[in-house]
């Protein structure tokens, strides 16, 4: 089998961009060879003009960009006509959550360019998106995300895959944010507050800047309209289904995230009252994503769980997924860490390695 | 991208076999396409002598195995003669658990044969046979084997990928047999006698025909050096660490099943008191394997866990596997049914898909 080489173009050096670049910049492998030809920052860009691969190693890049690269950014338009140009097949990594990039996928893959992100975007928008991407057609490039969904754990691809062999998706339950995994995990476990743990979590890293964003549950909402759309719902949007936000109503139109946190307290008392009713019948409470496929069902909030539940025991800010399908009557759970750098550019790596593979 | 064509020469028909048949016939793939052209079965077989894909259903193949196929089986020598004689690339999936077969594999991958199979022999048997199937030569055929450990659970290429990505094992641990975990499950959660629950599930199917294969710790043994050499240690074989066999010493060369069956009630009551002394201490017993890459040891054997752990709470005769890495400092933790001729097929069919997207 001849080395398989590609060409790949890396937008987003941020977080996940960097811990990416350092992973790729490291792999060695007797079956594919990786060109990095093309990395795009916010406000500079670093093409490699005649498609050689850029001379960076894991320990280097970053200087070499500070050095080398061209002042502006490219636009999806000119990088796909970049790319284009050479006869060696790409894919491009994209490292952002930018809307503008995954709204340009069906230009890229049309194009065949095949493509490998963590960006939830393009997957949980308009169902028209989703499907442009994954029609089927085979002069289009190849569209891997196991990173949209619990980060680098075997789940998204596990999932296409037993499909692919016909098993079929009954149910699928899970807590697919690190942050109020950690927050609900707390909670359940130590005498605090409400208001109290979401500080903490707050400063720990764990939440956005506005916890408002965790707590609504819209990223939870992402992540199940992908899952849901996999298992063969026609999900329009994430408007489609109820999301229950943890946001007391109150609070949600206060303008700043000081002022929520400050206020944040005044609802302690009443989230307390929910805790020790689960704690009266021996459940804990828990913020998931829901789907169920017989009865057409996606819903995203506050499920209460049995002491003895394996959601009931996740550690840290750890995810879980349960997935009950024809064949896994007893649910398959899957459950690790499903945010941070190392493990989600991980994930997205081990998709560019898969489509190199293929190509 | 041109559809992938392979060749597809599977070999047993029993259990397994006849599940992989039914679930790749009917495939329906883009991307690749399967010329089922040779299946062996134990006394007879049959072969597309032109390679064009038999004319095989989901629902006819083994009437039409009936009806055409020839006497004599072939040797794997014979197999590779006809694969070989083909342009298209070939893969050769084999569902026994036959050693003849598992040694034959060099040869085939030094044909350019690929291979796909849940048959443990020639992952867990001498270390040279191991390396010769994963050389890293381009010219080889590839060798995929997910369903050896855990069926159809993503572990073995999971393991496999984020190695890949530049992630170090620190620790595995788990249930990796669905008799033994039934056995012990039961056994900790009911108030049951050892040799009742053994001779449960023997009736219910669960176990070998003589309980103390599954018993010995053998099979875990087989999974165990499995993960532990893609985990990057060197197990010259399945001799090269203990394997705490749970059958009574005295009970091991009792030459009958029904005879051993007998006698097992005489060790009810030392049994329970390892029961009662873990229940003392909030715990309970569970048939585990063990690899810690640090200390370069691996085992076999009874380990006692906290009510509160996620082995307590398995059910039925699911498997369980714990997975500690550099990124994953809280072990990813999988779990599901680990064994069952429907996921164990699917297991090999996904395999045989990644194989044919890479040819």
């Amino acid at each position: 089998m001849p080395l398989k080489v590609v060409n790949v173009a890396i937008v987003g050096t941020g977080v996940v961009g960097s811990s990416f670049l350092e992973q790729i910049l490291n792999v060695k492998s007797s079956y594919v060879k990786f060109n990095v030809v093309a990395i795009l920052k916010n406000k500079s860009h670093l093409i490699s003009k005649d498609y050689s691969s850029l001379p960076i190693t894991a320990v280097n890049w970053a200087s070499y960009i500070a050095s080398n690269a061209s002042e502006g950014s490219l636009t999806p338009a000119a990088l796909i006509e970049f790319l284009k140009k050479d006869k060696t097949p790409a894919i491009l990594v994209d490292n952002t959550s930018n809307a503008e990039w995954a709204y340009a996928y069906p230009e890229f893959v049309s194009n065949g360019v095949s493509i490998a992100t963590p960006n939830k975007k393009a997957f949980s928008s308009d169902l028209n998106l989703w499907e442009k991407l994954f029609s089927g057609n085979p002069d289009h490039g190849l569209v891997y995300h196991e990173a949209t969904v619990g980060a680098g754990l075997p789940v998204v691809n596990f999932l296409k895959e037993i499909i692919e062999t016909g098993d079929e998706v009954e149910k699928i339950e899970g807590i697919f944010s690190g942050s109020l995994s950690y927050i609900f995990n707390t909670y359940s476990s130590d005498d605090i507050k409400f208001s109290e743990i979401v500080a903490k979590a707050k400063e720990l890293g764990y939440t956005e800047p506005d916890p408002r964003d965790d707590l609504s549950g819209m990223d939870v909402a992402r992540k199940v309209t992908i899952l849901a759309r996999i298992a063969g719902l026609k999900i329009e949007s994430t408007s489609a289904f109820p999301i229950n936000s943890f946001v007391p109503g109150k609070l949600s139109e206060i303008p700043t995230s000081e002022e929520f946190m400050k206020k944040l307290p005044e609802h302690d008392e009443e989230i307390k009252q929910l805790k020790e009713e689960a704690a009266q019948s021996g459940e804990v409470l828990r913020f998931v994503g829901s789907i169920d496929v017989k009865q057409n069902k996606v819903s995203v909030g506050i499920q209460r769980y049995s002491n003895s539940h394996p959601f009931a025991s996740l550690k840290g800010s750890d995810n879980v997924v349960s997935i009950k399908t024809k064949r896994y009557q007893n649910p398959v759970i899957i459950q690790g860490a499903g945010a941070g750098a190392d493990v989600t550019a991980a994930g997205v790596l081990s998709d560019v390695v898969k489509i190199a593979q293929r190509l």
